[in-house]
């Protein structure tokens, strides 16, 4: 067995500080520029050869095999997994997780580590398989999906990492009594909670994955990764790589499994609700993420759900430059991110603006035509909105047309075969909750008038703690105004990115410095970036005894 | 506004030191030596003043009252409290969690300390308190119910305090773009999670709430503190504290409050199921902390209920030292602790001692007599059993007695007026679970007779997975079989003591050193004393905005 451990030390070491910092950091470079000349082609030549076979995990034999995956911009993957019963699943996470639960935490931190590594020299290919189900472009499928995926499995790693390392490992207790002593020597055991099952999307397999699966991983649980039917591919590619890894240490490689399924035929229901489940992580809709909350009893149950994201337009000193960014935010990955924003209250009466007063219908035609110009480029249009994961997307944008007056119309993109939607802007009136109170993921977005900035933010905030919400933002050049708000916006738990303009936008979470979402609205019960979200996938048990003289 | 935190700075410090380090540490002397001439006394009439009086928390007005508490040593205690509706209690603490939800995490911290010592400065009148409504011993009511309960209160603030201190105020986020940079500023807030309900037990009303009253505090949640009809004092006397403190540094009183109940209109569960209520901590039944784990939603609850504690004897190199030391265990407060043994498994054949081999019966009848002995001076056995605190507990002990061959018979003490009750002691066979496999709250205990060491261990173990368990112990002379036994427990979530002899009992649970409550069995749904009981009470939203040139 390697020291893994010891390998990766200097990396942890940095990650552990820096999500105590919280300022910049990243382990893993974005520039596809800084990997290896030919990484990249070798990337797509590695993916072009998993196409149209069937998918080889190690060891599946000659059963039942299932994987529809399409890729957003057209074609069949034509992969197929092998399928494995929720019995099969859980005996095997079973047996495996006895020496997992045994291993020391530096073992199994040394093996999650080395997981990282190698997804990282395979991001080219991960980048691929996420572009290919996810409908994401690909620079950002390669961010997004390697690079940035990693780093928060890393903080995953870290966050989790110092939790046990607060855990002494065995210690003399001695109370004094008058003249003697009482001496005890006490070792703490880190026991896990049980088998984890991780639910995976379809629009961010990673990213969204990772933390609970490297969290799961280092806390010593078994862990079953359940894909979303759609994007299978780019957590099949992880678990390979984390079984030859665990294989390679020695240990049982079902410590990390794939539940691979499908529509027809859906496996997470059965799985979380095995009594051999004790977590369960979950990324998704709020029917499914409240179903597993009302259902799962005496489980730890993470989930991040749905929610209405705002922006509040009270004034700005920089109008050109707010539209430029708004228009980003509503274009980037066609909106179907679960921090891009939907909802921009804009009063009525227009807003004062370093262009002198614009109006509410010029506010909003600004961000409509800010939209266009980014759009102008079809190469840069495609670069920024990539494909449409779900057809039920476009039946979305279709259906929210008649919600309001359109500002900015949806349109396909001339890319062949591709699915794709530019955003659609609808103005409507601050009464018309039934449009702009009810999530509508994809391209669809609400200019919305109200009485003023104070009852856009009761509302956005007011909005927030009732529907959830994971980004809010906020325009003003009042700084008293700006004042007031934090606290609301606080209480309603939502991040707020106040006069955001230039390259950084609402819907970008960084890894080491954000707490993706807070937990504290119903956009989703915990925070994926902090302790509280590691601290429970563990246990301790002491053994003491009387100390020899 | 005083600078407490400041003041308190130093034992602040050592605490989240020992918290870490978990070797012995106290902050408040458990012996009665150690504090002010005169403070006994005064601590006694201070008690005697209260009895037959309405209790004055402050601000009460002529509402309706409620109160029946009846020492176990036999008067009345006469003590009547204002009662409040739970819609009042809730608006209260809405109202005053306000600001308190605002105020700095160094304020906060700073509050509870304060408290803490206050509370021990009142030590005394509160162990009055606690002898004269749960029936400990003079003794005992004063360390577990004054110091120990502080140290517990004050490892919750050290395990917070650590947790929102590793979330940095205000950062500097900047990212390198080529030759330029993004620049964010960043302020992260530590929000609460709402309401704070505590609901304390009969039998350790301070022990058991301070760690969930003081967490929920400094985290910055309102508290409700719901005590048990017959233990109100002594969380009376506590909230009174907390509040004059508070009054005292110009927060709202409210923040902390007290819900007086009684056992004919139970607030519980209505101040439990209201949306307010964010956070409910409870210690007692597995019925009602299963119902509080079956009905909430939404909400963090964290409980310790019931459980079957076991003991196997396989061996002894010194079997007198084994005997008296379980007969201390189980005599200890009449055994109405969450810790106290009940169901020891020596295997059919007898066991290998110093004194030879003893068989099955000698075994029991070993512990049988050592807990005579223990008992045969009457001073000695009231400071050792004090009171039975439920007259059910009586009930419980008759009906006991036809479970199985009575090794020991339980008796009243002579003690004029007292409710007690030594420990009643069964051997039962192995097949009899109907009788040792169900907790038995109180002063009953059985030996069974297993096949041998390892069937014991397993009976042992899997007790604990099924039933629960907060404490275990093993007697053994074998290390090989100690090894083999440690993975077992701890898979079961149990805390293990081997061959505990001399004066270190398994019912004592240290702070800043135990994992009180492992929260992996049925026992408890939470550990009392780690980074996860704390790290979810408090949610982080952040505020970020360029940074200015």
């Amino acid at each position: 067995m390697d020291d893994l451990f010891q390998a990766h030390a200097a990396l942890l070491e940095k990650a552990v500080a820096a999500s105590r910092e919280r300022g910049f950091w990243a382990a893993f470079p974005e520039n596809p520029k800084a990997y290896p000349e030919g990484a990249a082609s070798a990337g797509k030549a590695a993916f072009a050869a998993l196409k149209g076979q069937p998918f080889d995990l190690g060891g599946e034999g000659e059963g039942a095999r299932v994987g529809a995956e399409v890729s957003p911009f057209g074609p069949a993957l034509g992969i197929t997994y092998a399928a494995r019963s929720v019995d099969a699943l859980v005996a095997n996470a079973e047996r495996a997780g006895v020496a997992w639960a045994q291993a020391s935490v530096e073992q199994r931190v040394g093996v999650a580590l080395e997981i990282l590594a190698r997804l990282n020299a395979e991001s080219f290919l991960i980048a691929e398989a996420v572009e290919h189900t996810t409908g994401q472009a690909g620079p950002m499928a390669f961010q997004a999906g390697g690079p940035h995926a990693q780093d928060r499995g890393l903080e995953a790693v870290a966050y989790a990492y110092a939790e046990m390392a607060r855990v002494p490992g065995a210690v003399r207790w001695e109370k004094p009594m008058g003249r003697s002593s009482i001496r005890l020597d006490k070792d703490f055991h880190v026991v896990p909670r049980g088998i984890g099952l991780v639910i995976g999307c379809a629009t961010f397999p990673t990213w969204n994955s990772y933390p609970a699966l490297f969290a799961d991983l280092v806390t010593g649980n078994a862990v079953i990764v359940k894909p979303h039917p759609a994007a299978i591919l780019p957590l099949a590619l992880t678990v390979k790589i984390g079984r030859a890894v665990l294989a390679g240490q020695g240990f049982d490689p079902d410590v990390l499994q794939l539940a691979p399924d499908t529509v027809e035929a859906p496996l997470a229901k059965d799985l979380a609700t095995h009594p051999a489940i004790g977590l369960v992580d979950f990324t998704g809709s709020s029917a499914f993420g409240g179903w597993l909350r009302e259902t799962l009893r005496d489980k730890l149950v993470f989930t991040e759900e749905a929610g209405v994201n705002t922006i509040v337009i009270a004034s700005t000193g920089a109008f050109a430059a707010m539209c430029a960014n708004i228009a980003f935010s509503l274009s980037l990955y066609s909106g179907q991110m679960c921090t891009a924003p939907q909802t921009i209250f804009v009063p009525a009466a227009g807003i004062a603006t370093d262009e002198g007063h614009k109006s509410f219908d010029e506010v909003a035609s600004g961000i409509g035509a800010a939209i266009d110009t980014l759009l102008s480029d079809p190469a840069r249009a495609a670069a920024v909105l990539g494909a449409i994961q779900n057809p039920a997307t476009l039946t979305r944008i279709a259906e929210a047309r008649g919600l309001g007056r359109i500002v900015r119309d949806s349109a396909a993109l001339q890319v062949e075969g591709a699915r794709t939607a530019t955003p659609l802007l609808l103005a409507v009136e601050a009464q018309d909750e039934a449009a702009w109170l009810e999530e509508r993921f994809g391209p669809i977005a609400f200019v919305v008038a109200v009485r003023d900035a104070r009852d856009g933010i009761a509302r956005a905030t007011r909005a927030a703690r009732q529907k959830g919400a994971i980004t809010a933002a906020l325009y003003s050049t009042d700084e008293a105004e700006i004042a007031t708000a934090i606290p609301a916006y606080a209480k309603a738990g939502v991040a707020l990115s106040v006069n955001l303009t230039g390259g950084i936008y609402v819907n970008q979470s960084a890894a080491f410095s954000d707490y993706h979402v807070s937990g504290a609205n119903p956009a989703g019960n915990a925070c994926m970036t902090d302790a509280a979200f590691v601290a429970s996938r563990f246990r301790v048990v002491c053994v003491r005894r009387p100390a020899a003289a």
